[in-house]
């Protein structure tokens, strides 16, 4: 059966009125029947046609040793991800397993941001909240929501963002139909970058800057965020290329240093030209860590990696590469500091005023 | 040696031009002296004339016996304190250990909010966070920033919201000098309530809206949020009426059934009114959950809890109490729905909203 083409409807629904204005514990869970997460439009995932031993990886089984094994290792989280689906159910459950792993160890974030699931509805073009999953122990279930009033209604599910996910399922009354959305024909947003593009330190995954700004502008965002490893490797440049984007946006700077800086853009902008020549591409500056208000070394260090990544731009663009894009960082999580977590890794606060931020600015540059 | 009265200066400081521009793992852990928490001065605690068996417990010893043991054990966590300090040190590091409590186990908050601590400095009349202390195991050690340039200014530093904190101290440069800040003489505002109330689920411990608002106003805010035990139970109410306050916000709703509201209102006012005349009382209805969108269930339940408070309010009003205010909970939390983890506790961009919603509402009563 192809699931990507297919749009599913399992079984005919009979809402019953005795469903209406249950209580969670008065559910029969008997009644429930699951679905597996395979079944539906996934989204946030790129080179959905090559091989992947799981589903929920970032990168084709065909880049393991191609890129380092760290940044395989992190490629393997399904962060920026959402599974959608249509249902009349009148509640939704959640199950899901996760593969063991030292990444989910955050002191720093939320265990609902590094392995939970959140759950949006849509509401006319809108996508609005409903409640989160929250991971206890390996394998979890977990009802979402419940008491509905059995009308069909699109909804979708975000990934974990720090955790190998090893499966996961939607439960439905199984009386109710349950139904595979279609796709948007728009062609994606592609992220590079470091522990912040891979969501750290959102509350749950849908507070991810890329999965707001899938939400806000209605187009896909591909996640390549690879906490501590987004170095503009040449090898990188030459998997991102691979995805046909609305733009590409490097967001890189935290993990490298300046030489790095100096050194890698203009191989990895030679990489990404070969095969891609006009995609727009946005270069978004270091933000300022918010103890370097304070300590000078920390502010002179990034301030140098953005001196450094602006000269390389402005030599980029002498040498005639167009549609590339310079984002300063200034005022890029507003003005009162209270947007991190740590003074580096935002919170559902710095990823919103972040992600409106990233929106603004691209369009400033008619790139959306 | 009364701590609470001496305005402590340890050491004259040198400041060695050395210091500046060293990078954190330059530092001379040898020239570094910690001095104990218990020094400085401690904001958001109330009935500090009183004996307690640990200095960050928020209840004194005396109430042990007097409210249920669920509401003692959680009265020693540290919610709503701070410590503050002066210091010309150009490094300040925080050292500090916890008492082992299953009370830390939350899957939806980050360990920086349950059990770390974080900094702020005094820049003119505003407080600006600089970084946060992040637990590790139960005996945790930070440099919170370096690379200072040695000006004499003013720190706070905010303690862990969901645990008991043992023991916290607080690491200079020992040829620096630290002294005890001194206490603002305006009276506090009193908060009363659940999980949200004790900070859950801030990332950070001064992102909770006690502390927000604490720092917002100026006005010191004690912190008496018991997790799901804020029930407005008459021994709490004997045990508020003793802090001498400039206000008392009761947000207790979400712990508390329509039949208790019901109840337990009056007798609250009435124990609270025999020591406090015309002490402000403000009460916050219950923030509509985000799954009730669709839950209708929920919804109904929240609805009523609500109108069971708006309708006690009224009767006290027409039973003669003054100085009573209710806060009407829409649009608490803005209006995009994103401002929780799970549907009900808040991150730190609904307690950011939720504070300035309480600052706008307070204000609009003329109350500050």
């Amino acid at each position: 059966m192809n699931c990507n083409l297919l749009h599913i409807v399992f079984t005919v629904c009979f809402v019953s009125s005795s469903f209406f204005g249950q209580s969670e514990n008065q559910i029969n869970k008997s009644k429930i029947k699951y679905y597996n997460g395979d079944l539906f439009l996934l989204e946030g995932s790129a080179f959905t046609n090559d091989v992947k031993e799981n589903r929920y990886q970032r990168l084709p089984d065909k880049y393991h040793g191609k890129v380092r094994d760290l940044v395989w290792d992190l490629s393997k989280c399904s962060s920026g991800m959402s599974v959608r689906f249509f249902t009349n159910s009148t509640c939704i459950y959640v199950k899901w397993s996760v593969v063991n792993s030292s990444i989910a160890n955050r002191n720093h974030m939320a265990a609902t941001g590094v392995k939970g699931a959140d759950l949006y509805f849509k509401i006319g073009k809108e996508w609005q909240y409903v409640n989160t999953a929250r991971p206890n122990g390996k394998d979890f279930e977990e009802l979402l929501v419940a008491n509905m009033d059995g009308k069909r209604r699109e909804f979708r599910l975000y990934l974990p963002l720090y955790i190998e996910l090893a499966d996961i399922q939607i439960g439905v009354e199984e009386s109710c139909k349950i139904e595979k959305a279609v796709q948007d024909s728009r062609k994606p947003i592609v992220f590079y970058g470091t522990s912040i593009t891979q969501g750290g330190c959102a509350s749950r995954p849908g507070m991810a800057h890329t999965n707001i700004i899938s939400r806000k502008t209605g187009i896909e965002c591909i996640n390549l965020g690879f906490r501590g490893n987004g170095k503009m490797e040449p090898e990188l440049a030459e998997i991102i290329r691979e995805i046909d984007a609305e733009l590409y946006v490097i967001e890189c700077l935290p993990n490298m240093t300046k030489q790095e800086v100096l050194e890698r853009i203009s191989p990895f902008m030679e990489i990404l030209r070969e095969k891609r020549k006009s995609t727009p591409v946005v270069f978004v500056e270091n933000l300022i860590y918010e103890k370097s208000y304070l300590d000078n070394k920390t502010m002179q260090s990034t301030n140098e990696k953005n001196l450094a990544l602006k000269g390389e731009f402005e030599k980029l663009k002498n040498d005639g590469f167009k549609n590339i894009y310079y984002i300063d960082g200034k005022n890029a999580l507003g003005e009162d500091h209270e947007a991190t977590v740590d003074g580096t890794h935002l919170t559902d606060l710095g990823f919103l005023r972040y992600a409106d931020f990233l929106i603004q600015n691209i369009k400033k540059y008619k790139l959306l």
